[in-house]
C-alpha cells in the first residue's frame, strides 16, 4: 500500500516536473495540463472532470502530532488549473491542534472558518518582525500575506473546518521546523546553534525529531 | 435609510476608485489601501482587522427574481487584500435558484459546495461556443477560466451554500442580462435585434423589464 | 479542396493548441512559433515572413446575417507574435451592419476608423452598467478596456473600415449572442428564462436560431 | 500646523499625475488617468471622450530632413489608456523618407500599410545581428519585437501612410543616432570614436548636426 | 544628532511606506521615488546621484552574535531603483561567522564570493526539504530561488566578501529564528513547543534571547 | 532519411533549452532548465552545481579594438536560473578601454566597481537625450534602467573590475555599433547615410570596418 503511494507520488513528481513554468495571464480560454506531455491538452477533449475534484466534505485526519490535515485542490488534483493562478484547500483542526508555522513562497492565502474557533497570525518581515494574529469563529475571513511565515490554532474545543484558498496554482508550503531541523541532509548544527542561540545539544535533539 | 446606502455606495465609489490600479507582485510584505489616501497605510498603524471579515457565515437573502445572492469579501471589504490579487465570497441559492450567466474580467473562480445541489457551467469562447457543465455534490469543487460566461444553480430541494474564491482583490462582475439588456442609457433595440436574431419589440420587452 | 482547408484549420487548432500558454515578458529577442513542435523555432532559420502577414487590404465579406467581417492577424497568422501580446484585425461593416456584442476575455482593443461613420460602445461592469459609447468619423480612434462587452456599428450609407490592435497574440472572443443561446451543448432554457426575465418559449426561439 | 498637512497633502495631490508605473493587469474595468491626481479618475466622471482621440486620418508633417512623420495616440492623448497596455500612431513617409533606427523601451510594434510600399526591418540581438526585413505592399502587416532595433523606408514613389500598433500605454522612442549622437550633455566623442571606429573628428562633426 | 538620524529615518519610512506598490513593468524610463512624495519624481529634475549609491567597498561590522553584516543597496537608498525590480547588497562573513537562515519574500538571490571560502545551502519545500548546499571559493556564483529558506557560512579562517543581487527592488528579508522566536508580541508558546517538538521551556528560554 | 529526422529532432532538442519564454513568477520552487527537454529538470535528480557557476575571479581578456570583455552568469551558464529573473557578469576593462554604448532589451542593470576608476552613463529616450553620467570608485553602485542606451569607460590607468546584475536571466544584449553598422546583411547605406546625416561613403567605411 505504502509502496504505491510512494509510486503515485513519485509519478506525480515525474510529470508535475515537466509541465508547469507560470502562472501567467492566459493565452487561450484555458489549458489543461497533459500528464503525458508537456503542453495544453487539446481542447476538444477536455471535460468538465478537467476542472473538478471530488473530496472537501470529508475531515482529514488530525491525528498526528501536531492535531490538523490539509487537503488540497492544486493543479496537482485539478489539470484545468494550470495557468490560471488559484487553488483551494481544506483545513481541519482537531481541538487545540496547529497547523505549525510555514510559509507559501508563491501565494497569498485568504481563509474562512466554516466551523469552531480559529486563532490566526503571520509575522512581518525584519526589522519588525510585528505579529498580527486574531482569534476567527465561523464566518471569519482572515488574509495571510504572499511569502509571510503564519500559523492557526484550534483554541475551542471542538473541531476547526475551514477553507483557504491561493493566489497560485502550485502555492507551495515550507513548514519551518521541517526546513530548518527535518533538511535532508541535515544544515550542520552548528549553523542551527548559532543563528537560535542555543547549545548544539538541543539542536541535534530537534533534528533527531524530524 | 437608502440615501444612508446610496451616500455609503457613494463614498465607497468616491474613494475605491482612487486606490487600487493593480494586482502585481508586492513590493512590501502588505500594502493596506488606506481610505483617506492612494497609497499604503504606514505599516505601523496596521492592524488585524485590516486583514479581516466577518460575516460569511450568514445566509444572503435569496428572496429576489433569481433566487440567489452573493456576499463579498474583497478589498472593498478588507483592505489588507490590496495588491494581493485574491478574494472570496458566499453564494447562497434558494431551491432553482440561479446566478445568472456573467463573466469576471479580471478573474479566474474556484468554488466548493459546502451545502445542496449545484449544475455549474461555463462556455468557451469562439468558435466552439462549448457548454462544459457538471452536477457538484457537497465538497466538489469546480473552477471557472478568467473572462468566460458561467453561471450556477440550485438543482436541489434545499438550499445550496458555496464558498469561491477568485483570482484578483477586485474580480468585477459583469452580469450578462443587466449589461447587453439593462445598460444605462440602453444598447440601441436595433442592435440587440441584430445580434439576438428576434424582433425588435422582443429586445424592448426584455429591456423594459431591466 | 474544402476537405484540404478544414484538415488545415484542424492540423493548426491541434498544433496550436499544444504551443502558447502565455503573454510574459520575453526571454528572448522573439519565440517564433513553431507548428511541429511545441518550442520557439530556431532562430538561425526565423525568416521575414514569420513575422509578416499579407491581405489586410482585401474587404471582408459582409454578406451575413449582421452584416460584418473581422480579419485576424493573430498569432494564428503571425507565428513570431508568440510570446510578444499584441495582435491586429480589420474591420468591415456594411452600411447598418453590426459587429454585434462581445468580449475580448485576454486583451483591451484600441480602432481606428479608415473609412466610413462608425458608432461604437463598451457597457462598464455591475453595478453601474454604464454605456460609453461614442459615434466615430473617420480617422478617430477609440479603445475597449479588457474583458467588457463591446459593440460596433456602421451609422453610415457607405462601408466603414477599421483597423483595431489587441493587447494579446491571442485576445479571443466570445460574442455573447453564441456563447449563451449557441452553445453546443444548449445552457437550459429554464436557466436563461429566469436569466432575461422572458418565457421560456423566447428563449427557445432564439436558441434554434444559433 | 493644520494648513501644513493641507498643503503637504495638497502638494501630494498636485504631484500624483506623474504617478503611473506600469502596464498592469487592471484592478478595475478602468482607470482613466486624472491629470490633476495621482490616481484613477471617479468613475461616475468618465465620458466617451476620455477613450478617445481624433486626427490619425490627418497626413503629419513630412518636410523635414528625415521625410516622416508619426502621429501618437498613446495614454497622453488617451488617459482612457492608463493601465491597459495598448497604443496606436501613424506614421507618414514622403518618398524614399525614413523613419530612422530606434527602439521601443517597452513595447512590441505591429504595423499595417494603408498605402504605398514600405521597406521595414529590424536586427536582432548580439551575437547574430542578423538584419531581417522586407518590402510591405498595401495591406501588409509586420511584427517588430520588444526593444530590438528597426527602421522603415518608403521605396516608393506615393507617399506612405501605415497605422501602428504598441503594446503599452506609453511604449517609449530611442532614436538610436540622437541618442548616441546628439544627447544632452555629449557622450565623450573619445568613447564614440571607439565604439564606431572612425577618426573622432567624424564623430564630433556628426555631434554637431544633432 | 541621534535624533535627527532617528526622526530622518522615522520619516523615510514614513514616506517609504506610501511610495512603493510594486515591480512591475516600467510604463516610464524610470520612475525615480520621491521622497516628499508618493509619486516619479520630474525627470528633468533627475540627476546621476539617483541611481548610485556609495560603500559597498567598505566592510560591515561583523563583531555581532552572528558573525556577519550585510549592505544594502536597494530602492531605500538608491531613489531610481524604483520599479526596475533589481537590488544588491554586500555580504561579509567573520571566520565561522553565518548569515542564518532567512528568506526574501520577494526576490531571487545570485550571489558571487569575491573574498574567503563560502558554505551555502537552501531547502526546497515540503514533501522533500531537501538541502542542496555547496563551498563557494573567490569567483564561485550561487543561485537561491525565491522564497527558499537558505544560508551562508563562512568555513574558511580569513573573511569572506560577497556580492549578491536580488531580483526585486525591495526583496524583503525574513530570519527565520527573529521570526519564530522574536516577533512583537510572541507567539504562544505552545504553538511552537508544538511545532518543534520541543519543551515548552526550551520556547521560552529562545524566545527569552531573542 | 531517418538520420535526417533524428538530426533535426536533435536540433530542435538542442535549441529546446533555449525555449523558456518568459521570466514569470515561478510555479515551483525551481525549474532547472534541461538541456535534453524543454521543460524543467526532474526535481529529484536536480544538484548544487545546477545552481552554480566558476571563473568570475578570473579576469576576462580585454586585448582587442575596444579594450573590454564581460563574462556572463545567465541561464545559459547556470541552468537554475531559468525562470528566476536575474543574472550576474564580470566586466573588466584595461585603461581607457570601453564597454560601448548598447542596450539590453529584458533587463535593468545594477552595477558595483570592485577595482578602479569607471565612468558610467546612459541616455533617456526621446525627445530628451539627456546625459545621466558619474564617475564611480571603489565600492560604488549604478543603476541602468531597462532598455535605454549605455556604456562605460575606464577613466583611470589601471584595470576596472565591475560585477553587473541584470533583471533577467536572460537579458539579451545590443551593441549599438554592431547592431546598425555590422548587421548580415547591411542595412542600406541610404537609411544610414539620412539617419546619421553623414556621406553614405562614410557610413560605407564603418560598415567595412564590422
Amino acid at each position: 500500500m505504502q509502496t504505491l503511494l510512494q509510486l503515485s507520488l513519485l509519478l506525480a513528481l515525474t510529470f508535475c516536473h515537466l509541465t508547469f513554468a507560470s502562472d501567467p495571464a492566459s493565452l487561450q480560454d484555458f489549458c489543461v495540463a497533459d500528464r503525458n506531455n508537456q503542453a495544453c491538452k487539446n481542447p476538444a477533449t477536455v471535460q468538465a472532470k478537467d476542472f473538478s475534484f471530488t473530496g472537501l466534505h470529508i475531515p482529514g485526519n488530525t491525528r498526528n502530532a501536531i492535531g490538523s490535515a490539509v487537503t488540497a485542490a492544486t493543479v496537482t488534483q485539478i489539470p484545468g488549473l494550470n495557468t490560471l493562478g488559484i487553488s483551494m484547500v481544506r483545513i481541519d483542526l482537531a481541538p487545540w491542534g496547529i497547523n505549525p508555522p510555514h510559509t507559501h513562497p508563491r501565494a497569498t492565502e485568504i481563509l474562512t472558518v466554516i466551523e469552531g474557533s480559529l486563532e490566526v497570525g503571520f509575522v512581518t518581515s525584519n526589522p519588525d518582525n510585528r505579529l498580527i494574529s486574531k482569534i476567527l469563529q465561523k464566518g471569519d475571513v482572515f488574509v495571510f500575506p504572499i511569502g509571510l511565515i503564519h500559523y492557526q490554532r484550534n483554541v475551542g474545543n471542538g473541531n476547526v473546518v475551514a477553507i483557504a484558498a491561493l493566489s497560485s496554482q502550485n502555492p507551495g508550503v515550507i513548514t519551518i521546523a521541517n526546513s530548518i531541523f527535518g533538511s535532508k541532509p541535515d544544515i550542520s548544527a552548528d549553523i542551527l546553534a548559532k543563528a537560535f542561540q542555543v547549545d548544539k545539544s538541543i539542536v541535534q535533539q530537534i533534528q533527531w525529531r524530524f
